[in-house]
Formats: C-alpha cells, sequence, structure tokens
C-alpha cells in the first residue's frame, strides 16, 4: 500500500505519477512485462502460454471467452457449480450451445461432482475453480481430453497445482492480486484462431497478445498494483508458500466447525473451499447473535451471501493468520456463552 | 493526486485503503453516486439521461454501442473523421451496415465536413468529437434527425456545449477526466431496448443503469481520481472555466504559430481543435532540430503521431497555461535562431 501510495506522488525517480505515466513509455511497457513474465514465472507455464491484462472482469470473460472459441454451430461443455458458474453458461449460449455436462444443484451447489463424461466434440470444458457463494472449490482439474477452461479469479495464486493441464485461466484482480480493474487472462495459444466468427477487436485475445496487453489504454494503475502483489507473492516464497498459509487459516476455522456443535457446514469436506468457508449456526435462532458480536469485535464481512445464508468467512492471501485465530476464539467464545 | 495518494493508505477515515474498500460499502456507492450526479450537474443534462462508470475504454464503446444500438439489417451512419473514427465503424460494420455518410480523408484528414445528410433510417450518427491524431475538434453538433452519438474521450468537460443535443455521449476517463481504467458513458434512456439481438449481460447498458453502475466490481480507484478530478472541475468554476483556460491556451499556441512563418498548421482554422494542436515546420529539415530543442528543454510528447508526422501539443485541463506560454516561447527563440 505504501508503495501504491507513492507512485501516485511519483512512480519511480520519474518526475511522474503513475497517474500520469504515458502507456507507451518505457516506464511502463517494463511495469506490464514484469507482470506477465511473474503470471508465467509463478505458475511454471512455458511459452506456449500468453498472459494479458485485460479490463472487465471475470464477466467480461464470460462473454469473451465464447465470442473467441465456440462458433455459432459448436457446442462447449459447462459445469453448473454456482452462481458464476451459472451466469457463465447464460453468456456461452448466446454464442453457440452450452452443454451443461454436470452440476451440483440437486443439491444446492454444497458439493462438486467428479468423473463426469464431456463429449469429445466439445470446443471446451468451463470449470469455476472457487465457488466464492458456495463455498466449494475443485482440488483436482477434471480429467477431460478437451480444452481446459477455468474461472480462478477467486482462488489464482493461492495453491500450487500442474497449470499446464489448463487451455485458458482467467481472474479478475481484486481477490487475490490486487486493486478492482484489471483482469489476467493466461491462454494457451493453440487454441485460438479456430473459429469463423469475426470478433471485435476489443474482444480478440490475438489482437492483445499481439500488442503485448498494449492494444489500447490499460488500467495503468490497477496493472502496477498487481505488478507489486506478484512481487510480494514471489518473495513470500511464491504459491508453495500461498499454499501452505491458506491450509494452515482454512484448517483452523473448519476444524473449529466440526469442533464445536454450534456450528455446521453443508459442504462436502473433500470439496471444502480454502478460500471461503460457508457453514451455519445449528439452531438458526443464534444466526442473528452470532453476527451481533462479529460485528462488536469488529469483524465485518462474515454474513453468508443473500441467497445462501448463514456464515461466510473469507481468507484471500492478504488475509493474515491472526485474523482467523481471532475469529475462531470468537466462535468458541460464542460457542460457550450460547450453549 | 495527494487527496488520491493518502486514499490508498486509508479512505475517509474508514480505516480501510480505497484499495480495500468493499465496492457493495455504503462507503463506495456514495463515491460512485456522487461522481455520476456531478456527470449530469456539469453537462446540464436532465434525468432523461443516464451516467454509467465502465470498463474497457473507448474501443470498448466502437463495439458495444452497435451491439445495444444496431440490429443487423438496420443502418447506422458514421462520420469518417481520422483514426478513432475510422476504427469504430470498422467494429460497427461486425453488427450491422455502418454507413460512412461523411469522410475528409480525402484533404488527410485536415478539416471536418458540415452540412451533410443523413438518411432518416440511420439509427444513429456516431462522430468523433475530437481528433487527438489530426488535430480537428467539432464546434458545432451536427443538424440532424437522427440520435447523435460522440465519441468525447479526448474533449469531455473542456467545454460549455448544449449536450442534450446528444442521445449517447462516452469517454475513456485518461485525458481530462482522471486515471485510465474506466469510462464514462452518457445516455438518453429513451434511445435504449429497440433492438432484437440478445446482448450480453456485460455489454447491455440497461443492465449497468439499473445496477447503478455496480453490476459487477467496478475498477474502484479510478473511479474515486474520476470523482477527485469532477469536484475539482465543479470548484474551478465548471466547465465555463474549463473552456476559458482552454481558449486561453489554445488561442496563445494557435497565434503563435500563425505568427512564425517557420511552422504552419494544414487544419482548417474553424476546426483546430482546442486539445490537440498539430503543425509542422515549414521546412521539414528543421523538424528534427526543433524536436530536439523541446526535449533538452524538458518538453517531451510534442512529436507528432507517427502515420502524420510533425509536432503534436495537447492542452488538455490539468496543464497549466504557463506550460503553452513557456512552449511558445520556445517556438518564438527557434525561429529566431534557425531563421
Amino acid at each position: 500500500m505504501q508503495q501504491a501510495s507513492e507512485a501516485i506522488i511519483e512512480f519511480n525517480n520519474t518526475g511522474l505519477s503513475i497517474l500520469e505515466i504515458g502507456h507507451r513509455t518505457p516506464f511502463f511497457i517494463e511495469v506490464m512485462e514484469e507482470a506477465r513474465a511473474l503470471v508465467k514465472e509463478l505458475m511454471q507455464l512455458d511459452d506456449s502460454y500468453d498472459v494479458m491484462f485485460l479490463q472487465g472482469g471475470a464477466t467480461t470473460q464470460f462473454m469473451q471467452i465464447p465470442m473467441n472459441l465456440l462458433d455459432s454451430d459448436e457446442t462447449a461443455a459447462y459445469c453448473d457449480d454456482g452462481v458464476w458458474g451459472s451466469k457463465a453458461i447464460k453468456e456461452a449460449s448466446l454464442f453457440g450451445k452450452a452443454d451443461v455436462v454436470a452440476s451440483s444443484k440437486d443439491k444446492g451447489y454444497t458439493y462438486l461432482n467428479k468423473g463426469f463424461s464431456v463429449p469429445s466434440t466439445a470446443k471446451y470444458l468451463h470449470i469455476t475453480s472457487n465457488n466464492t457463494v458456495e463455498g466449494t472449490q475443485y482440488f483436482a482439474a477434471p480429467d477431460v481430453s478437451v480444452p481446459l477452461v477455468a474461472d480462478l479469479s477467486s482462488d489464482i495464486f493461492s495453491r500450487q497445482m500442474d497449470y499446464s493441464k489448463y487451455s485458458l485461466i482467467y481472474a479478475g484482480a481484486q481477490k487475490n492480486m490486487g486493486a478492482a480493474g484489471v483482469t489476467v487472462v493466461i491462454v494457451k495459444k493453440d487454441i485460438l484462431g479456430k473459429i469463423k466468427r469475426p470478433i471485435p477487436a476489443i474482444m480478440d485475445y490475438r489482437k492483445h497478445i499481439e500488442a503485448g496487453s498494449l492494444m489500447n489504454t490499460p488500467p495503468v494503475f490497477a496493472v502496477y498494483v498487481a505488478l507489486l502483489t506478484l512481487r510480494w507473492i514471489k518473495e513470500s516464497g511464491g504459491l508453495a508458500e500461498m499454499e501452505r498459509s491458506s491450509l494452515e487459516k482454512s484448517s483452523l476455522l473448519y476444524n473449529t466447525i466440526d469442533s464445536l456443535p454450534v456450528f455446521t457446514s453443508k459442504i462436502a469436506v473433500e470439496d471444502r473451499s480454502r478460500m471461503n468457508a460457508v457453514f451455519f449456526l445449528n439452531d438458526s435462532n443464534l444466526e442473528a447473535p452470532f453476527l451481533d458480536l462479529c460485528k462488536k469485535e469488529g469483524m465485518v464481512g462474515v454474513k453468508g451471501y443473500r441467497t445462501v445464508g448463514g456464515i461466510r468467512v473469507s481468507m484471500y492471501n492478504a488475509l493474515p493468520l491472526e485474523s482467523v485465530v481471532a475469529f475462531t476464539d470468537l466462535m468458541k467464545h460464542f460457542s460457550v456463552v450460547s450453549g
């Protein structure tokens, strides 16, 4: 934050604010190139992949992905695992056929399907890697023969994985990667250029790759904040350290939920998200008093999503372990006084 | 800059950085609402208009406008007045018929057409209000009966105008309105909802209006910087003062060009842009020495666009008169030593 704040006043001894730096100056081109290279380095991806920093958030990718990969007479496979996946399916169906090959809607999105099959004619399979609203997360990439496309908006850079199993990964930056206003898209280049539809310039991944993400004015400051975050991840020990820390925080929270009878989780144990723990009070009458206590102790933003209810605790990279310790202490205290 | 920098450390005594503030918190909703209201206030627009803060820059609007307003069997009229207009025409032709009703390409885009006619069947007429590359600017809205759509990316908030003559105005924020990463779109609501094409959610103006520009995570910091700029414009005396200052700066520069035989402008006098003065040295051999002198005096960024050449001086709202005085003094000095 300190570095970002200082860059507003003066960026790297240029005499200019980061808000004034031209996006075609060597100063900013260096920022963009370092950020793009760090994404590949952290994910251990080779040069068959390219990295773009774009605008518009994951919601734009819901449209941009089928626009680039799916012709109107073709089919793409989608997993319906919650709010975000459903939105992605809806947008894809405007461009071609979106075939829902797996859904966990039958049990209120409390688990993830495994071992489902995907027709070999599907152009790709789309999954939501982590479901922020429902509290589920994929811990193994579906084993399919078609290109895998994944929305990592809420769990990017949180763990080690074989990222080369994916052909396209995208993520809005605001959760694990910096400030709102920039979206990272990582694509295996060989899946592009295979459709007949003419693509509007600003939506065409090939044009962004060709221009090094400088086709039009990029969100300069948000890219700079993303770079600072990427450097911090690398200096902290990379994805191995992010995963260790994430496991430590989420294990503590889930162990506390499981050990206190006043709380309950409805999520299949093996699918529990390390980013967003969604759980409930066994006696729903205790929900309001518990949320009141949280508020009194300064722990805000733990109310569950309106369609799900209950409690939701988010544990993104930036959250220190101490915050989870304090929260679980509060849970234990509440368990005693209400029990 | 100072205020923006401080907000990175702590925003309005919330204990949080503007980069951490949730976009659905009352703190940020207030920022967004004030910014949207100030745009309408400065432009003196009534409630038949709505204001959106979106992502993706003007290049996204080149696509988003026809996506929302033009069915595939319909025609929109476009003025071809330079690089940006040409790009807008290309994108529109992917969605319907883009009919070029006026072009100044015949004379190298050095003037703007007036009095051209537009078929009454056209869904809208699109103009580029100010041409940054070529150095021309519209000083009167074309008198047509179809809805007017204008790209004000490079001259928004620089002058008083009857903005109610326009049905849609859009502008990337990076020139006269703050930081890169946010685009303002001002629309007269009655032109929406008149096509058959299904519109992807993130592209649908109606959905953004309904959600108060909070349909998905907005570029929080860029919106905040835009708000600070809008407040500064209002406190400085509004668009009347921006226009006075802009006229003062541009008159000084154009008078200097006209008074020194070493320099020449190819732009029709009545169409000369107050934002970007594009001019040449009568003896092209003097261009390099003049640019060298500018560089030596710390005046960078005055080289003309690569396809046009010559000199280009940009005079956006943030540029102080003193900079133009210093530049014209340099022109006079160069005129003496080279003459």
